[in-house]
């Protein structure tokens, strides 16, 4: 049996959300962070001391990417992932890989130097500012075309799953305010109302609310300052 | 004919070096930065502004990893990546990913708030800095088992090609200190003696300077100041 582990409001709910897609059993565990990181449970289980971790049949895995492609290869059949021979498997693997190589990283970037105490008015702060408005336009351009309704086009794949932490929970660490990427926000409406997405939400995350709104959801850090 | 845009001492030295262990035949096109960001002809090529970019056959692809993909499937009949039903599969995903999931970002976050102006004295830093620590220690964990000559286990693979660059040419940028990770040293030293790993840094950087030792390099940003 695959058990997958899930730090509630963390970007292990991709994993969650694939399991799903794909209507695979797996046993789902949830942990919560303490207050912000991660929780012992979850350094138990994996050195990394992050989620997702799945384990199965003896192995324990870590790493979302690397969760995704075991699963997806080992029980879903390869569906969610497009093959060389596709036509758009250049688009799959160009916005599978865009989530961790350019997306999360330049959110992430954005909320380390916000936390070091970084003002908007530091050259560094209006640099990377700038580069992620550009990277996020640049997926609002790529998603205005028809032929995309989906990141890798036709087809919902696991590209899309591995951006939508990215442009959703991730915003109640940084704020990010999408309200100006229309293509953006109807992508998340389409990906709304897919009944998997749902069924994760439910079962991974019920007390979050759905982040799928131009201006940012309330801040997860400024709920724990308030305690 | 791919064509392979290598921007001088950064991350695409990875598809140049994928190429060369492919022994497949490519068009290499350098570029140098002007004089630490991505030069106007990389930008000219794809909107991230981003290098690696490849070219082949009408197609103009960028990211690191779905470059690596590519050219693995379309042009290396699957080489240099394990296979689902092989047994270091779960190994090889975890290292391919971890490269850009986990350690790059991790080096660039410090390499961003120290460009920033946050000092060592801060908790962030310390905080960031243990984190690198740690993951550095995993990795030389990992590759102080006999079982673990090369990150996926007997077999060099990409996960290799991934990772060396942030072990090596990022130290250029992030003044890392690897001198402590006796297994990752000796691992760069199996590296260096690789025939493609020589012939994609005569091609591709043979000004650049070996970035093999425990001390770090001599730093590239600080090379730029003194003009």
């Amino acid at each position: 049996m695959l058990t997958v582990h899930h730090l509630q409001v963390s970007q292990s709910e991709r994993i969650v959300w694939l399991c799903e897609e794909l209507e695979i059993s797996y046993d789902l565990k949830l942990h919560k962070r303490d207050p912000l990181l991660s929780p012992q449970s979850i350094k138990d289980l994996h050195v990394l001391g992050a989620a997702p971790i799945i384990q199965d049949d003896g192995l324990t895995l870590a790493e979302s990417a690397a969760c995704a492609d075991w699963i997806i290869h080992k029980h879903g059949n390869g569906r969610l992932a497009l093959p060389p021979s596709h036509k758009d498997y250049a688009k799959y693997l160009y916005w599978y890989h865009f989530s961790n190589g350019t997306l999360q990283p330049a959110v992430s970037r954005m909320l380390t130097i916000q936390l070091a105490g970084i003002k908007a008015d530091n050259d560094m702060w209006k640099r990377y500012v700038a580069k992620l408005d550009q990277y996020v336009q640049h997926m609002d351009d790529h998603l205005s075309q028809s032929e995309n309704p989906w990141l890798a086009g036709d087809d919902f794949t696991a590209a899309d799953i591995m951006n939508v932490f990215t442009l959703t929970t991730m915003r109640k660490f940084y704020q990010l305010d999408l309200s100006k990427f229309k293509n953006i926000l109807a992508y998340l409406q389409r990906v709304s109302k897919r009944e998997a997405y749902k069924r994760a939400h439910e079962k991974g995350d019920p007390d979050l609310e759905y982040c799928l709104e131009g201006p940012p959801p309330k801040s997860f850090l400024s709920s724990l300052s308030k305690r």
